[in-house]
């Protein structure tokens, strides 16, 4: 198998995308110097992300094809935490001069497979490729409102509920089994390590929660405690979680924290990357199926309480690596 | 002045932002989970590029201004070459942990006033900050084609004119005047040592193409002999060019060529990174003025001569490094 060095990146690049499927929103995929994409409702969200390895990722725990399931998995999830529909992705990545042309096809695969579960009819619509000694993934992903209204950060109110989509901690726990020194843990509960590895963010429960009205929404990525806390600033409202309503998440860890004697409370508090959605709905209105309430919003100045006290956030900074 | 490590991803980033003014093309800009921009046509343009360090770029001769005017400025090229205007950027950036922020500030003010200069009314709508031990700075662009159709670079026709919108060789030849020992002579060709550390492409060029009907454009990135090459390849077509036709590009480079013993035509033929349009137009139509002819676009199997004997390419990869 020829390296990525040997063939050059035009011909890497042509060779890994050739697999990729045409998208029902793109006029123009990759190839050209930009893309061309659908916009029907006159707007479109963007976001972009970055993984670097050893940073966000170290490939002894990650294949290729997980690294591409991630990186769509991620910034897809940002375009539900808006209230839309994801419809495409350019990535660019950069790996070492010696990676094997197979590792790139592997890549593109996960990237191509996320991209058709996570957002049926969405696709990768462009690639840049380059070599450095460390690997990063960046990643732009955009998407559709269909016509409705962005969900912001900013607009909670009091006496909203607070309710979360998805799952909270198993990402976090899938990552200390990894970094277990015995490898047995990792192997025996997959499904945690799975999330971390290849994570399903509730994709479609964004839209769902637009359609329901939810006041504000984000994406869980650095952990509920830092998000719930970001989305108290960013409304101007206090927001109160009870410990009682997280019961149900750190169950589904109870067995996995014992065997290697950790605790559940702050993988599901503060624990990130299991990109679920964290969203605030009045109380009058129908709660869409796949949303559990978790706490209030309440009057007050922008702070975080558990059960009525204050609760430090402790998550993931990207520049200071701190959790 | 604090630096990035000390302030932490958010906190740098924010800092960092504030001085971005709104952009008429956002609706909402940095800040959320995702922007959500304008698309007035019904689609958008998309393209991604990625800089690395001591690859792309070299601390010692890019200023962050410098790499913040050139990240965008290379990829509004790629936007115009389509024949659309840029309206928008989102910027993912890696740096050294110990990078001030005062760095930083000036890389947001380089993309700032690129994307004011380049194109009135476009601006950065969102960033992505994170530290590694090696700076990279990845930008997805954004177009629109006012309900123009897209110029692709596979439609050139046999008995289209070959046409360049903008420079040749300059920023090939700041780049040796730049690498030359002896900092005298960069000092000396200071408007060519610009060309390569702050290119101005002729973004307005690429929808006033469209307008007159250019049948195939591109960006020539690579060096003129690699891009026209590509052109001839997706169009299907052969394609001549006429050095008499280029003696008007190598004679602003003759001084500098002189002073350190180089050639102006391997530049001008070979250089990448003016970041000019490469376009074909029919010959019974008006050209824009900005456009130079060069040659001729031929029936035949795709291949590139000069005055009608085969033109080996010596352009860039960026896999591979060689040029």
């Amino acid at each position: 198998m020829p390296t990525i060095f040997e063939l050059g990146e035009k011909e890497s690049l042509r060779r890994a995308l050739a697999p990729l499927k045409p998208t029902e929103f793109a006029i123009i995929g990759s190839g050209d110097d930009s893309a061309l994409l659908k916009a029907q409702s006159g707007s479109y969200l963007v976001s972009t992300d970055t993984m670097i390895e050893n940073h966000d990722f170290r490939k002894d725990f990650s294949s290729a094809f997980d690294l591409g399931w991630k990186a769509i998995a991620t910034n897809y999830s940002d375009i539900a935490a808006m209230g839309g529909v994801p419809t495409a992705a350019v990535v660019a990545i950069s790996v070492q001069a010696d990676t094997e042309l197979e590792w790139l096809t592997d890549f593109v695969r996960g990237l191509q497979q996320a991209s058709e579960s996570l957002a049926p009819g969405s696709g990768i619509v462009g690639g840049d490729l380059a070599t450095s000694d460390l690997s990063f993934i960046s990643v732009t992903a955009f998407g559709d409102l269909d016509g409705l209204n962005p969900v912001v950060r900013s607009n909670a109110n009091p006496g909203d509920g607070l309710y979360v989509g998805g799952t909270l901690g198993k990402a976090a726990a899938g990552l200390a089994l990894l970094k277990h020194p015995d490898p047995q843990f990792a192997r025996s509960y997959d499904e945690l390590v799975s999330v971390q590895l290849r994570p399903t963010p509730p994709i479609q429960l964004g839209k769902l929660a637009n359609e329901h009205g939810a006041t504000a929404m984000m994406d869980i990525s650095d952990g509920l405690s830092t998000d719930a806390k970001r989305l108290a600033e960013a409304s101007g409202v206090k927001i109160n979680i009870e410990s009682s309503s997280l019961l149900g998440f750190q169950a589904v860890l109870e067995q996995a924290a014992l065997s290697i004697e950790a605790s559940t409370l702050p993988w599901v508090l503060h624990g990130g990357e299991d990109h679920s959605l964290l969203a605030t709905f009045p109380s009058d209105k129908p709660i869409p199926k796949g949303f559990k309430r978790i706490g209030s919003v309440l009057a007050g100045d922008p702070e975080l309480t558990l059960d009525g006290e204050i609760l430090q956030t402790a998550g993931w900074d990207s520049v200071t690596g701190n959790q």
